[in-house]
């Protein structure tokens, strides 16, 4: 039986895993990120098992990374805060074990692709997903395919209008009051003095993101105009979010754009946690495909 | 010969072609954009005299269109203020005439398509293509197509971050403050009692401008990472806005993005007014090759 192999690679853990072609995962296994050296050791064992079966393997990994096929970094981990991955190059590290095609994304791209083919936006052809948590981050589906260009989307980082009464600067380290200075679970919890899960009675903490994150997705919607946007990351636990972020979407879009009915435009994940790991799988597929 | 048709159709002219399958045009009229009625009838007549070599019609419309192929009012000019052409069928109205494949597009995604084949972007397979002129809209090509989704993109309303100084309250109809209503050639008019060409010398003017452009840019970067984006209209006709514009986005973006070099990722229309009906026309080859 051919199988194809799957890493998310997180700044926590490392998830590795084996699929069919559907996407499905047939076994699965979870490493603490430590160093490059010994977690990647674990991550070769693992697919040396099923070696002889290995079709191709695909990598969702935590960034910034560098996609660019022409470039002289491409597959490395670039300028992470995480000290001892700065610069690593993990898909060369799965070349020297490995003979198949690879494919190497971001972790919230190859999340777009699994809730797009397997999960919340099953059946349609584009759509975005984004993860509000500690940090912000977003991919995108376009025709069935992982959205990339010059680099990969960093939608974490755009421009919002900040609230009048906000008087939060912002604690993005490169930005200061982007989307991720103000919205994220880290701005919440500099903001308030709690962490988000503990403010979930308080009406203006969820107001207040819900400005944030409403003007987030009119900004992604006006631009892409994808078929569905799926908000996930733990922050979104707070699924009063998804209400109050839907109603100011519709007063700041204001009939401008017709989108589809707001409760099913957006949406929570279905897959969870295994948005990422499936859309890993999936991408390995399409590289198999692309290659033969 | 076989050719390809093209319609560029705007609020005050329409400019028709014919043209080869590599996107050269062969011939081209232009009309005055009066009422449905009479103008479609000169598109029409312009196109029955290559109706016996013509493979298909390539459409890029002012909008807001409706492009969604299952819904009833697919191939419409939708609620434009332009009230004759209001609920216009203008797909259909070509249906009865030709019987041949036809896209059908926002003028911008073919402007974008035409700058990504043969202009300003040419040899690469992304692209945002923005006009600032009295409002302000943008398409995109991905993989070397229109990008298309639930609707069509319409990038001059995203939210921006207003300027400190700026007590102009925006004049967008829709939105008041979206990057339209604070940047567009009829916004710098209205706050400034000019319009954009006679305040050249004004430094103030194009400072403030490049100050929403830039902040624009960024956010459609981080959302789409195309490979190039491309400024025209009237107002970027101030090329001197071009380094301003340059300039702030590497402040705003502070070397989180790895960026193209920025005199080449920014850049102004290479084929100017031709733009949209040379997208046209390479949108109806591309029709026509995806219909054989």
């Amino acid at each position: 039986m051919m199988v194809y192999g799957a890493i998310e690679a997180g700044g926590t853990k490392f998830v590795v895993a084996v699929g069919d072609e559907k996407g499905n995962i047939i076994k699965r296994e979870t490493y603490k990120t430590t160093e490059p050296a010994e977690t990647m050791q674990q991550v070769i064992q693992f697919f040396k098992q099923y070696e002889s079966d290995l079709k191709a393997i695909g990598i969702g990994s935590f960034g910034p990374i560098d996609i660019r096929k022409d470039s002289k970094t491409y597959g490395y981990i670039t300028h992470t805060p995480k000290l001892a991955w700065r610069n690593y190059n993990i898909v060369g590290a799965l070349k020297n074990e490995f003979n198949v095609p690879m494919g190497f994304t971001t972790d919230v791209n190859a999340a777009a692709l699994g809730e797009v083919k397997l999960g919340a936006a099953k059946g349609l052809e584009s759509c975005i997903y984004v993860t509000i948590g500690t940090g912000i981050g977003g991919g995108a589906v376009v025709r069935g395919e992982i959205l990339e260009g010059f680099s990969h989307p960093e939608m974490g980082h755009i421009m919002v209008k900040r609230h009048k009464h906000d008087r939060f600067t912002g604690n993005c380290p490169s930005h200061d009051d982007c989307l991720e200075g103000l919205a994220a679970g880290g701005a919440i919890e500099k903001r308030f003095g709690k962490k988000s899960a503990l403010l979930a009675d308080n009406e203006e903490v969820w107001n207040l993101e819900a400005h944030y994150l409403a003007q987030a997705v009119m900004n992604y919607t006006l631009t892409l105009s994808p078929e569905r946007i799926v908000l996930g990351g733990g922050v979104m636990k707070q699924r009063q979010l998804f209400p109050l972020i839907r109603q100011k979407l519709k007063g700041l879009m204001n009939q401008y754009v017709k989108l589809p009915p707001l409760d099913e435009y957006i949406v929570p994940p279905m897959l969870e946690d295994d948005a990422g790991i499936t859309g890993c799988v999936i991408l390995a597929v399409q590289t198999y495909e692309k290659e033969q």
